[in-house]
This record gives structure tokens, sequence and C-alpha cells, in this order.
């Protein structure tokens, strides 16, 4: 096991999942400590800052990589185990951009109306706290001059965690999908290990997109985004790739599904889960149909990428013998604690 | 306050929301003890029971109702607390019924495939472990003779909960709409509070569809069904009608919203929590918009009726000093826990 | 047969399929004459008219009936074939109501942008040159004064035709479904017969929502709406009853169907018309499916209402020697040649 | 004006839109003779070839380009002329791939179900009578021996045509999007010219997936697909890039949407033709949106690819005195037709 710590200068960064050249090589094993920039490119740093005016949206969602793992070939399944997610700033901001996000019409949505205020928000961290801070924007409806300001807890996670697509396919950043991308889910935090199919030789991984922290859908198209440090651990197992992206922390087996209408990633998430369940239990997948329509958990991730994500989840107590991927979960913990 | 107990005979099931006479009168503050049947009417006992044999699909997901509320009228929001969920009956029962489920082609996403198997699975309640058991009806994938039996906890709750709907219409009690209805949400349980807004005189609510469990998205269609003694606490309050179903328990603010295809489903729950949040904190909606952006959960309640559900819920932890319709639901916790 | 003349009076409108009683009986075989009145309740009637000022939402899309055709039970087929449509007044309207209509956040795909401007345009019909006159209401981008005026094509049309809903549902009269209702597409013109599956005895037909012209999707929710004199022939087929409202006209056999999201409507009338197509041609459904992927056409019916609403049309000349229903349609068109 | 005639090596095969070298450059005003594999590779040849066993799914939809567009910038606007569209074979071939298609479950909409039968039917062209021949591969349910034959109108079309994307993203030649791609829309035959967004230099067009006819919604997937001898007239309009694909011919203004679910294909198409139209006739979006809502056509063009696609229409017979492009539409019909 080598630790390899990087921070991307401005012109190393990755905008497309596929489509550019690996910035190392990394192996089995391995610990990666990565500094990566938020989703704004750093451009948003005071309520002064209007989305529209300061970001140059050819380039979104910037992403630390990607890297190389040595014997990764396709039909492979690469294994990332998040041991770590600090705050890399004392703030992080978020946006309401105009025609983007949830609750307005938008590039795929859109309607005739006009935008929404463009606005920004800035909430500071405070680390001993454990918390950040919202601040309100506009005036309070009650009257008087004070805004109103909410400690929020901290819970850091990565919206963006991915390999190259299949089919000599190139991504935006912005896009979640089968080979995993922006599923903004706030179950990629630290302690979950993330599976995902290799489609090419070396995965070509990448991550990014840190959020310190978000709801389920990041309704207004923006978590309180900001600089992360991750502490990665990386690992490999020959074959055995799974159809969408599988996540796992000590509770939950899930699957992030990535589709449009919403009730699509749902399906894709649901089916690829009835696959592992019957797998991991040795049912049939009648039976697994049957057992998760009484288990399963269903999160929203977002509503407000490209496609939409849900993620399946199924708590694991209910089959204290049964093991995924060869129980590696377990030892990858084992092995973050002992890097702490 | 006054206790009413009522056990409908077959003939004073109700179908549909609206469209059917009150079976009785009731008064703000009563606590009501109630039967109902399960989804299936009852039909479905045993693993040798096909849905499409023994179901009568004409009659299906009777109702407790509905009543009326003394002095309950247009505009209003009348609250009903659930006291407690008990099991009455030692089984549940689950079926894939053919052409009928999320995972599935069905009546409104057709496709020209086969059904699926017509399967019904039992659910054995075991009262002291506080648990329902699985048992897997196909054979094992690993080979060998025996059942994988798994004990799931007890966690009953109601799929149904509404009024007469507005504008005169009549709805199959199979649907989640505004008026609240079948949203199938596992949040339904003991110790929540639902507000619903009044379309008619008298309210005419109705509850139904009890559930010894179930998974969010309710995939294959049908939870643990079972016959249920429900305890509910009756309240009024005079105006406030929410655009749709609000429920709150100890922990959290939540909106269900129905629609298809599912994102406005969530669209609509977070439009609605937008306005309920900005009325809890005196804040402008945008600031209410970007708040909900950090904090929301958005669990999936329905996949599978004529609307989909999702919920959002919204913590109170971070907000101490805000309290809805008046603190009702802490007073009527407090009557709970004296009833018990 | 018989010709009866119908206009109701304002307090005999129906809002709702179902739940209201019949005005009176009709026969196999009679001429009806009826009058309807516009989906505005005729509140709009110049362009100073501002729909959320004139229009009582509570009272929308009034309808001509029910009917109770004798002799019709429930899994007969509805017959209605389409004489003449003509305005029953020399102008028309339109309007952009806030938050309806199909380009701007609306009840079920909300967003929190303002509304679009309340406008109302009239149309003037000029019954000699077949045509009604669009006349431009916001200020040219070219600059000057002129308005833009243009004469478009008549082509009058019924917005909604429909029976009482099944299983004791009663259903507002803007949705279309099942039963027919307010499917708005500009098939449902003079020369088209419509098929429906009869739910309760007597069948309570109604109809109303006359256009006098309407683009596919009638995009803002509203098209030139007018009062409208309708002459229809109805007749009964014993049993037959379809899945979903079927049409024809003398050269295309046509289903509609109605569900959101729209790909739904396209997958549930493209699923009745592979029944159909399969029946008439006596071929497997699997030919059937193949076929209609080369033939169909598939124009939007409306995107605005509480379901979206689909055409899949069969044009009938590769099929010479095909027929539907008895070739029923066929004799109608003869009969209203000589009504004429 | 120069001609180019191309007909690919089997390796020069292009299977996405960007990412691939350009083979040769061509400059405004050229004519491009074309020949196109279909969409198969070739693969499916009789009903006894299963698209499971002889297609190879990592090479679909084989494009012929791309070329290189002498001064084409990102901004501008490529218009593409198709003057001839010839089957470059005597028979098409179409199939119900497993788990591929609008009526059964699939990649981002499964069910557990089985696939439909993997059935191949092929078509004879018969060039004289200007048809192509379907051919029943089931039994009849009428009964006796024979196969149910029926004559089709030749009307060819391509399914594909389209440019690099933007971002730097390479799409599989599978997606239809704001680049245009794979949009499977009957009004893509000889006489239509097509505007097109450049985002890259040169713009890199390819074209392809003949299509001897096809239903609009191409049902099961695959039309009657076929080898094509297209004649293509290029131009290049600096600027004045169009959002979404841009259409015409000599009766409509067309745009070609495509997203998912399908209203937002409708809402993409119908927002960029408010926009298109209200340049075209100097009037406000409103007027623009008010007049569309009366006078567009919308068929569906494709209900089986990663994206829907709707086409919004425009007759242009209202508008006399309007031309979209400087009338070079016109133009092009004129040199098209002193070219045959």
């Amino acid at each position: 096991m080598s630790t390899f710590s990087f921070r991307p200068t401005r012109d190393q960064f990755a905008y497309t999942f596929g489509g550019v050249a690996p910035l190392h090589t990394v192996r089995p094993g391995d610990v990666l400590q990565l500094w990566s920039e938020d989703a704004f490119n750093g451009a948003v740093r005071s309520v002064g800052d209007k989305s529209a005016a300061v970001i140059d949206f050819r380039f979104g969602n910037p992403q630390t990589g990607p890297f190389y793992l040595a014997g990764a070939e396709p039909g492979d399944t690469i294994v990332l185990h998040i041991v770590d997610l600090t705050p890399a700033r004392d703030w992080g901001a978020s946006a309401t951009i105009p025609f983007f996000g949830g609750m307005t019409g938008n590039d795929r949505t859109p309607t005739m109306q006009p935008a929404l205020p463009d606005t920004t928000w800035i909430y500071q961290v405070d680390r001993a706290a454990g918390t950040v801070g919202f601040r309100s924007r506009f005036p309070r409806t009650t009257g008087g001059d004070a805004d109103l300001e909410i400690a929020l807890p901290l819970d850091p996670m990565l919206g963006t965690v991915g390999v190259a697509p299949a089919g000599g396919e190139v991504r935006s950043a912005l896009v979640p999908e089968r080979f995993g991308g922006n599923m903004d889910t706030p179950e990629m935090r630290a302690g979950t290990t993330v599976y995902l199919g290799v489609n090419v030789e070396g995965a070509l991984f990448s991550i990014g997109d840190g959020h310190y922290r978000q709801g389920e859908g990041e309704s207004c198209g923006n978590a309180v985004e900001g600089a992360m440090d991750s502490t990665i651990l990386v690992d490999l197992i020959k074959g055995g790739a799974p159809g969408w992206p599988r996540l796992e922390n000590d509770d939950y087996w899930m699957v992030v599904g990535s589709a449009r209408p919403m009730e699509d990633a749902w399906r894709v998430a649901h089916r690829e889960m009835v696959t592992w369940i019957s797998e991991l239990l040795g049912i049939h997948e009648m039976d697994a149909y049957q057992l998760l329509t009484q288990i399963t958990r269903a999160p929203i991730a977002n509503v407000v990428d490209p496609n939409f994500s849900v993620v399946i989840k199924v708590p694991k107590s209910p089959f204290p013998s049964a093991s995924a991927f060869g129980a590696i979960h377990r030892q990858l913990r084992a092995q973050a604690v002992a890097l702490r």
C-alpha cells in the first residue's frame, strides 16, 4: 500500500468522464489524498458574486482525475472506499443559477416564465461545532432587520465519483449514469464503499463536486458547494462489474439509478438491487422482488442533473450472514480505521 | 372527548373517497378505535390463493368510513393523530398480481410481455418478537430444499387516509391525491399527525389499507397487507387548509405529493414545503427554497398507484422555536400518551 | 330514427363525468342537435376580460348532458358519429390563465417563478371565408403600431366527449381518461365516429368544450374556445367495449390514450391499437406490433390536461378489406350525408 | 459547387457523434452523394437471423462521416438539404430485439418480465410499385397457412443526421439531442432542409440509419432498416445557431426536441418554436405562444431511443411573406431540382 497525494492545478481539471488522459497511475490498495475544487470552479466566493456573471458555464464541475488503475480491465469492478472527507475551505457556497434547478423552468423542462433571482448564499464552516451556517438573503416576512441564521450539521459528501463511460462516449461531469458521475447522493460520505463497473483499461476514475452538506434532491441545483480534501482507498475486483453503481456502508447495501423520468431512475436501481439481493441470499428473483417490496428505503438523490438519481437501500441487519464482494467493505473499513 | 369504536360490516366498506354517505358523526377531540379490512378484502389468506382468482377487483382497498366531522367546512384543516396501530390478525399477505406493480408492465405502462407469476406470500406475525416472517416461495438458487425465512421488524402503518375530494369528484380508494388517499407511505405510523384540507362539509374522512410493514416504493404493489386496529385522535383547525397532505411527527415536518411522472410528485410536495417553511420561519420563499436544498429528506412512498407519491421531510431539530398549526402535534402526543 | 334538439340552461350544465342525473333518454339511431357553452362558461368575452377575474374555476368546462342511452349496459360500446359542428357564436376566445398551460409552471409541475401575463385573445369568425382571426395583443417586436392579424382556417372540434367512469368514480370534465372526457384532439371533428366502452347502465354520455380550431398539444391550455352547435348520430353495439377510446374517420382508425408521463399515453394507445389491428387483420399481436411500427401516425392531442393525450392513427388504405365494428362507420357516414 | 461521392469501408464507419476524425473536408455549396450501411451494420439479412445472435451491439447504427465543413465555427448554422434518398438494397429489415423497443421493458424502463420473441422481418422493395412488403411471421389467428402480405408505400428517410456535440462530449450514434443525431423522424425525407448549430470547428457532421419507411414513434425500435444512397446539398450560415434542430420543407417549419419524459421533448421543441416564430413574424413571444397553440402539429418521432423525440410543425400557408434563414430553403430546392 502506498499513499498518493494530489492537488490538481487549474489546467489539470477534468470536465468530462472519458476523453481525458490519466494524470497518474495507481494500484489496488493505494491510499489517495485528493484535493478537489468546488463545482463553481471557485468562482462564487461572496454573496455579491452573481452566478451568471462569474461562472464560466463551459467549465462546470471540475474533477480531480482521471486516474489509471493498474490491472483494471473492462468487466472488472473498481472499488473506492471513502475514508475521510474534510472541507478544504472555511466557507461553502450555494446559488440559484438562472434557469437551473428543480423548482424553475430549465434546460430540459423549459417554460416561458422569467428566471428566479440570481442569488448567492455563503455558508461559514464552524469546524469546532461541526456546522455550516445558513444566513437568509431576502427580507424577513416577519419584518425586522435581522437575517435568519441557522446552524446546520456538517455532513461532507462527494457529488461526483465516476469512471470513463462505455462505447467510447465522453460525458459532461454534470451527468450521472451507469458509470457513476454526478449522482449527488448524500450517501457518498466517509465510510461508504463504491463499486463501479470498469469500461476501459485502467478504469480512468475521477472524483469531485464536494458538498459540505446536501438535502436529498439538491432542489435548487447547488448544495453547500466546497473544495474538499478526500482520503480514498482504491481496490480492484476482477470481473463482477455491476450494471449500475453499487454502494455499501456498515448498515446498507445500495444502488444508485439515474434516468428520466424519475420513476425510471427508481426502476433501474430497483432492478439492479433485485439481481444483487437474489445473488446475496441465493433466492429466486421473484422472492427478491417480494422481499425488497417490504424492506427497501428509496431516498431521492438529485432532481436537477441531466439524469435524476434515486438510491435503493437495503438494510443489512436482517441478513447477518450475507456479505457482498467477498466482504471487502469490512476489510476496507478496518484499513480506514488504521489510517486515521 | 368521547371514544367511538367501530368495526364495519362488509356491506359498510367504502371503495371511494367521496360519493359515500357518512357512517357516523364525530367531534373534534374524539378518540376513534377503528377496525379495517386488508386491501385484498380479506380474500388472500394462504399461499394457495392466487390473486387473479380470489380478488374481486371491482372492490379493492376497502375503507373504514367515511366519518362526518362536526363543524368541518371547506377550507378548514382536519387533524388526525395516529395514536396506535395494532395488527388485527396474526398474519399478513402480499402478492404479485398480474400486470400490477412497479417492475412489470401494467395498466398505465403497458408492454407486450407476459405477466409475472401470480404468487402469494403469507407473513406470520410474531407479536412477542415484534416481527413478521418472510418465507421464500420459489426454489432456492443455491439448491437445497429449505425455504429462506427472514424475520422483519413489525412497523404498522396505514396506506390510506383521506377526505372527500374537491369539485364533486369521487375517486377510487386506490388513488393518492391532494385529498390524501392511498399515499402508501411508511411515515403514516403511530405517532404521526396528518393535516388534510377539508373540501366538503364534514370532511368525510376514512382510513384503511393497513400494512404490517412496507418498504419505500411498495415495489411489487402490495405491502404486508393486513387487517388493522387503529386508534386515532380527531381534531379540527378552522381555516388553514394545506394544498397537499401535511404530516408531522416528533422529529419531522412532512408533505406528501402525488403525481406522475415521479418528479412532479416531488415538485408538488417541495413547492408546498417551501410555502410551509417560509411561514414557519418567517422567511422569503427564495430563502426557504435555498434552506430546503440543504436539509430535506425525500423518500419515495409509492411507485405503483395511479399517482406516485413522494415525501418531503424537514427535520425540526435546527428550528427549536418553530411550531406548526399552533403546536397541536405536541398536545395530541400528550393526549395519546394519556390514552395508553 | 328521431331527432332531439337540446340547449341546456345554465343550471343544467354538467361539470363532471359521472355523478349527474341524466337530462334525457335517447335511443340507438337518434340524431342529437346539441348546443354547448364554451369551456370558460361564456365568461371570457373581450380582450379586457382577464381570466383570473372573470372565470369561476369551480365551474370549468361545462358539458351538455349527460344523456341516457336506452339499452346500454356495462361492457357495451356506445357509438357517437359527429355529423356536423358549427360555431354557435361569431367569435371565440383564448387565454393564458395564470399557472395553467404547457409552457408555464402549473398545478402538477409547479415552479417558484411568477405567472405569465393573464391575457385574453378574441378570434372573430368569418363564416364566409371559413376562418378565425388571430390578432396580436403585445407590441410588435418590429416596431410600428399595427397588430398582426392572421386568418386561420376554421376546423371545429369537440374537446370533450365522454361517458360515466367505471368503479363509481366521478371525474372533473377537465380530465381525459379511459372513459373519454377532455381528450382535446383535433381529430374529434365532423366525420369522425367515436367508440367508448360503457361503464354504467345508460352510458350517461355528454359532450362539450367546442374549439373553433386547435393545434396539436393545445399548448397554452386553451384553443379557440367557443359555443358549438353539434349534430351527432348515436348508436349502440352490444358488447365489444374497447379499453380506451377508439375513433374512426374515412381514412384512419385511431385510439386516444391519456396518461402521464406522455410516453405512457403513447403506450396505452399503442397497446390498444395492437389489440385492435390484430383483430382487424387476423394476425398475431407480434405481427401487429411490427406492422404498426412502420405505419402509425402519432400526433399529440393535449399536453395541458390532468392527463396528457396522444392519438395513434393507422391509415386504412393498405387494408381495403378490413372493417371495424361491422362497418358501422360507413353506414353512419351515409346516414350523415342524408341528414345534411 | 462540386460533387463528392463517398462509400465508407467498414473500418471507416463512425459509431459516435464527436470523438472521430473527419474523413473529408467539404465546402458550402457542395453536393454529397453518400452511401450508408443500415443500423444493424448489415448483420440482419434474413428471417433466420436472430438479432441477439448476429448483431454486435458494441457497434450499432454506423454513420457515414464525419465530414469537416470548411469555414464552420461554433455558433454557426450548418445547412443540409436532402435532395434524394434511394434505397441501396432491394430489401430492408426490422426486428424485435430482446429488451429493446417501446412496448417492452428495456434498458431504461426495466421490468422483471421475460423478453419478447427475438424475431426478424424482411421487407422486399418493389421499386416499380414504390412499395416495401410486410410479411407476417407468426401463425394467423384466423387459421389457414397463408402469411399476411401487405404492400406499404416507400417513404425513405434518414434516422440520423448530426454534428459533434458541445462541451467536448462524445455521444453514441443511438442518441438524439441538441446536436441532432438519432432523431428518427419521418420528416427527414427528400425535400427537407436541416439546420443544426455548430459546436466545433468544421461542424463534423455525419448521416446514417436509413429507413425505407417508418411510423411515427418507431414503436418496436426498428423501422424498415436499409442501406441508403443519399444526395445532400451542404451549406453554411454564419452565426444564427438554433438551440435545437430545425427542419424546413415546402409546407412546414419544424423543430425536433429530444428528452425524457416525452413531455419534455415537446417542451424543448415548443420553446424553440416560440422563439423562431416570434422572430419570423416580428411578434412578442406571448403572441407567438398563443398563435402556436392554435396551429402546431405535434407528431411523435421516436419513443425508443435514449431520448424520445417530438416534432413541432408550423404550416407556412398562413404566413406567405415570412421566410426563414434568408429563404435558403427555396434556393436549395431550386438547386436540388436542377440536380435531378
